[in-house]
């Protein structure tokens, strides 16, 4: 319960715009990785696995984000990530971006578990669903 | 007023997944390449024009996402940018992604106009505000 | 014979690095941006079509670049693409990016069609060929 | 002398196509990440300092690639970094995209040594030579 996933990402030349700061797609696609990285190491299921072994796929249905402080090439942005809701077939993931115990970024992720073969919702399956659940925020 | 810009995307291999449909963080580069021509044939000012001369950038603050439907390669997404808001320093855009007159993405997407010497937000440029005006919408 | 294919791009934001010039891996996307609009308007059949009507894809297996302007934010760069070479299964493709009559990028490019089943080269479908070998150079 | 600079990547969803292999740029991308902690890392000089505070960018200018066996996602692809070439102003950098024992990628990339106030070649900082020359192949 109240479980953090935190994964450290070195803000790399490529993230960076003519400001020299990350552009603010490469945040979300940040977030994935972390996503990424949740599954297989939080969950137990890496997402290659559920897409080609159990025809799966997570996609982003719903974002908010706020970009708070802008963050530069050659520093370390922290994600650590919560399960704010968890559904039957969504999960809503809390990422926030921090360095230096300041939070930069706060995105908020809804995937929905889907089947590649019916392009439709699928019930979060019963095996991942407790290793999910030990993120769950109670409090936010 | 109530004036919209429209912008067609062409659906590409690489904007795609795995699944063979978009990467969600390509819907935001689109989002960003529909502002950057709005900037220059609907209001007037080209960014890298804006960044160079008047050293003004024009980062992305807030960002409220729904993905409604998958969009696959080959498609046409056209999107269409209105202004919600008009703050002093900060202009609220939402993007429709619209196909076969159907909506497949919705973005809404903060950005502030912001100093390049000070870090700081700075009031929308006198000269650019009228033509911005014109895409506020009244009722949405 | 000796048809040539020209695409404007234009560079963006997103293209550029904290120098504010194009980030090399990015030509290469544009390459392959030239190449699926080549596919689709030159040749006669677009990849979304190659791939999923009959199962074959295009990777590229060769690549030679000279990198010998750099290109900012804001300009237009044209990319003129021509056939140096044809194979069975292969086409080794140039790409001359040019702006104000000055060649900035070369690139030499190699795909192989390889069927997507197999994961092995193919022959170049017989009904593209006659379209490609317009684009064949007799000398360069 | 005969160091290498080895560097493990995990391809990530977002580095694949709809064929479920990395997107070529994507190689080029990593051999940049390759290169940025090699620097910093191996040379003793990150790049986002050479930039910040030497004024020092490194651009490519040259690249010639074999993409040898497609890639897919959830792999770890080492890349093995080794110095072909030094010259005044340029390092000509070979990197081995290794996978199993079985080399997926081989990417010669050549970068220059260009300050960012003049857009000029500038010869190899002294004080960083030392440590690129312990990279260099005396034989291949």
């Amino acid at each position: 319960m109240n479980q953090i996933f935190a994964l450290d990402h070195l803000i790399r030349f490529a993230h960076c715009d003519p400001a020299a700061i990350v552009y603010f797609p490469d945040f979300l696609d940040l977030a994935h990785s972390t996503m990424e990285d949740w599954l297989r190491e939080g969950v137990g299921c890496a997402l290659p696995d559920l897409i080609r072994q159990r025809r799966i796929g997570t996609p982003t249905v719903n974002l908010q984000c706020d970009f708070i402080k802008p963050v530069e090439m050659g520093q370390i942005l922290r994600y650590e990530l919560r399960v704010q809701k968890l559904g039957n077939a969504s999960v809503q993931l809390e990422h926030r971006g921090v360095r230096d115990g300041t939070e930069h970024v706060r995105i908020s992720q809804t995937i929905v578990f889907m089947s590649l073969d019916t392009q439709k919702a699928v019930p979060i399956p019963a095996d991942l669903r407790p290793a999910i659940e030990k993120y769950l925020c109670t409090t936010s």
